[in-house]
């Protein structure tokens, strides 16, 4: 099985690297794994405004990546952002989320998740996206880091104590049963499992999660996502 | 006040001068309107993916338009593409989609309403930008016009006949009391009233209630919309 | 545009005057305001009560003003009383409430609202009309300023200090990004403007939005709001 | 135990001697009824118009009722006008309806319950009437007989066919299991019972479900609904 | 009327009379309690593992009940474990559960209703049962007494003083209007009177309203919950 | 990865070793399929009241092999009985349903998706279920086949032929974008690719759906459910 893994924000050539062997090695034995990052846009994408100009390129790529007969795809940034659109383009290849993906983990694995997010200017945002997952019944709460994105890796222990303090309060005040944490930077930090062991409850980390369900989808035999979808041929003639 | 009409789908001079004159007439006394249309970009918009790459050029229009003074900005889409974004983007200028002020505005006059959309293909996500607008509790139904957008102008006796076909359908199956038209087309096409006549409820047309709530909620003196966003330039900065 | 303002508490003719001249103020051009209070009733408004002993005397004035010609009413109280019924009753003239207009106006320029009612005892019933409004899913909060109607205006200063300390909570323990003001003694008090200098977020006048919208809908054409209500005589004739 | 009917809608006083005769039967022993009817008002309620008016005599006679001691009183109408406002004003007497009373009764009894109410007219506040009692997500749906109140005792097979055909389409088409009569006039009649016998589903008489709720509540010791409201001398006092 | 309890978790001879005795007491006039004690199973029902397990004793003296003429059995804990399976297999014998009739009952007399729950761990189920019930949208919260429940009955003062401290909490900071007891072990304490006095608003005691609204169902006529069950001889038929 | 299947209802060794095939043969390399079914209980599962006896044996079997070191097991029915419990009961094997597995897989495919169920009997109680899982906002609708389950297989044709039929209608009227079969005899039947290819839209077979989403699970290090249990010696203690 093939799979990509579609960047919005550019980084460094070992940084795409690192993520990739990560990527590799929580792939199952048979799935490949490349990754198609793109060469401008946003450093980081920390408000609805920066998820949206990704998208063009974004999709660029998805339409690229199905060409060339990748089984999965998952967008590489926790809102999601574009999701609908690449389903619309791509028949035949899967495209996932990690934001949906961690919550549809979260909701397998508990009753009520809460989610830990960047900045509390995307809290808001964050809802309607658990909404549009149709998960919002199984939210406890929304609660935000703030810690800038390209901080969260300059202090690792720093930033896992901060995760662990907002975490604790999800548990006891909102009774969350399972945390989701909502920015690829903290996924690829790897702090998923020291938080998990600190806390006793799962803690999906949304880059793993949205591997893991893109390999179980495809192995169903659910590649098709919209029969009806017009090529790709017939959208880009409707540009001027 | 100054209030913008920006538009997402090329068209020609006489449309857009034909629509601004529609707009203006519409418009209270004192209110100027200018339009802003787009030079490239998909010729009409019946998809989410046409929807999202129409954001980035709307995102420059809008911060250059709230530079120049406007009061308030009309996104020329049904779909309300990249609101928040823009809302994000501006502090001083009220930005308002035709979307959502369609549904407010039927809300505002009935019970339960039903959107005229063009495709079945934009069902679904005509329902996620109902939720999204804190509406879902009021919605009728939404149903599907399938004449494609350039073609509606086409034959507007044809159209009209069969929105009124389909919307006696909405207030006799779904008990819709009140109807919006789900596209700029249709809006500038000047349906409404005789949907109103032949049916007897009202029937909103989504590029006045725009205008219009547009020009209360800046009466109302709330123009800002968030004042904590962070000033473009930062934004700007954050690009590579 | 004629559009009529019907008080239910009864007041002086001073605070009438005075009132009028704001909503003038207020009215587009080629709006004009008329006054239409009742002589007798309950002082304030203050329970659902004194809503439903307000509503028959409420009636009688709106089926009058539709007769002399007017193109909308507002119903002078927060709560809205007896608007759906107004609403069967009057098929020409447009009846709009300062509660769902205020509801609305906010869900309009914010995500989640948070509505300043005057009593502890209001806050179920206020929950109610958002629920009526079909906007239950945009509330952040219903809050109690726990001022009595007729003290609210003896001190303006102290209401105003009040009311901003208890904003101020919304937006910080609700996240609130719009605040609404629940009562018109509030309203017509001006402490809107105020209060969004200090608080930063849009904070929505109820009395303003009513005129803004009431406006805007009969601009729109849509006046008519029941085409199959039953004409008063015939409902007349039903009493014995 | 003390219960009285509280009827809005004046009527002969054979018809309301037949009508207590029947409550008298349906109570337990040791319940005693009366019946407090109007004088005047409409001659039946199918508006939200009349609803309203019927209501400060209401609350008139159901303060009066609590001076004289009695346990429970019954609105004698199946949209519960007022409801809210009598128990604001009665510490000490349990106030029921017969729509929340149905509506409860038939979710104890099953899974989805369709409300028979009078007339289309009626059927957008039928279910704003099952949403205020907190029952939205119970209901199947809300079917309009069609017949008016006056006329639906006049032929009383007809009327039984019509609300078994109309039964059956609900539990056919709607997948409910239960109904509800949704008027006075219908509950009187006594179908509820052919109607069950006929459909094999549990069919609920407005009438009966109110007396034995009210009964059973009272039993409960739950007299007393609002402990912190103002005494009507208050109120009364806020009168002008 | 013959009414049967029907416990799961094994009492001594003394405590099943002294609740017989209690709902004798608070019975109409014409209604025989019996009880139905289970001689084996768990000592208390205190998670989702011990109401399952309760299940197949409970549906054998269901079957028999029924089959001896009782005209309704309550199922003898505050989860209502079973409840739908009994309602398959019994079409004469209404079954009622104490958990959605103390739900009900609180939802006819109040706005929302606060439950009060053995153990931190019964929350989650605690809120599925009301959200199965189809009054979720009536419930303010569910809070936890954490005294295990063997326990409740040893300090009937300190029992009744934590119930009040919570039930304080649940009117002040969850805006509660009634409170329901969720075990039917504070039900037999007799809590809720003296809890109804200190805190002055209803509650709920969920084997009386178990028992009253039994009556009160029956009265209605309503026995029959299901038509098309097959018999219990077909359903043992299908167990090897 | 040791992953168990275990069945409730007695079936032929050669049909539980046909199953067990089916398993290994859909999962990931390095995972092992065991199989531990009932050898009593009903023949199958087709009522609520044949789900709850089923579970104290799926109970004992769940943490028998929770002791034998499995990473996670399955609980063999769709409508997945005691599933609560057993993640009570097991701290370190993942329990999962091929319920909640199915609607999860296609909430992450689509937008709305039909449930396929047994039988009209099975439909309130289905809805039950999803509205558990946290998903009542994506559903389509529930369908019934009406095929009894021992009689699916006999003739898979036509079991396929209805199947298709029933989830054509789910696409053209309830607008489904995904199916989802609602039963194990029928995902061992192996339609759902028939059912993919004929229909064009993704068909989930749960069976699979459950053994992979459990496989992506684990791999996600979440096994732990529920830190805080009891074990299972303190809850047998429990019983008398």
């Amino acid at each position: 099985m093939k799979v990509a893994y579609v960047g919005a924000a550019p980084k460094s050539a070992e940084e795409v690297e690192r993520r990739r062997r990560l990527l590799q090695q929580w792939a199952a034995p048979g799935t490949t794994i490349e990754m198609a990052y793109a060469t401008e846009g946003p450093a980081s994408i920390e408000s609805m405004y920066e998820e949206y100009i990704a998208i063009p390129q974004y999709a660029k790529n998805m339409v690229r990546l199905e060409r060339e007969g990748f089984d999965a795809a998952i967008v590489g940034c926790a809102g999601d952002p574009g999701l609908d659109a690449y389903r619309e383009l791509c028949t035949n290849m899967l495209v996932v989320g990690p934001g949906m993906s961690g919550f549809h983990a979260a909701a397998l694995l508990g009753r009520k998740f809460t989610l830990l997010t960047v900045a509390d200017s995307m809290i808001a945002s964050s809802y309607e996206l658990i909404q549009k997952s149709g998960l919002a019944s199984s939210v406890a709460s929304v609660l935000a880091v703030n810690i800038p994105v390209l901080e969260l890796s300059h202090n690792r222990t720093q930033t896992l104590e901060k995760l662990v303090r907002i975490g604790r309060d999800a548990i006891e005040k909102d009774r969350a049963d399972v945390l989701v944490l909502g920015c690829m930077s903290m996924a690829f930090l790897q702090v998923a499992d020291d938080m998990q062991k600190l806390l006793g409850i799962p803690v999906i980390n949304p880059a793993k999660a949205a591997l893991k369900l893109a390999e179980s989808l495809v192995s169903c035999g659910s590649k098709l996502t919209n029969g009806k979808a017009k090529t790709i041929e017939e959208r880009i003639g409707n540009q001027k």
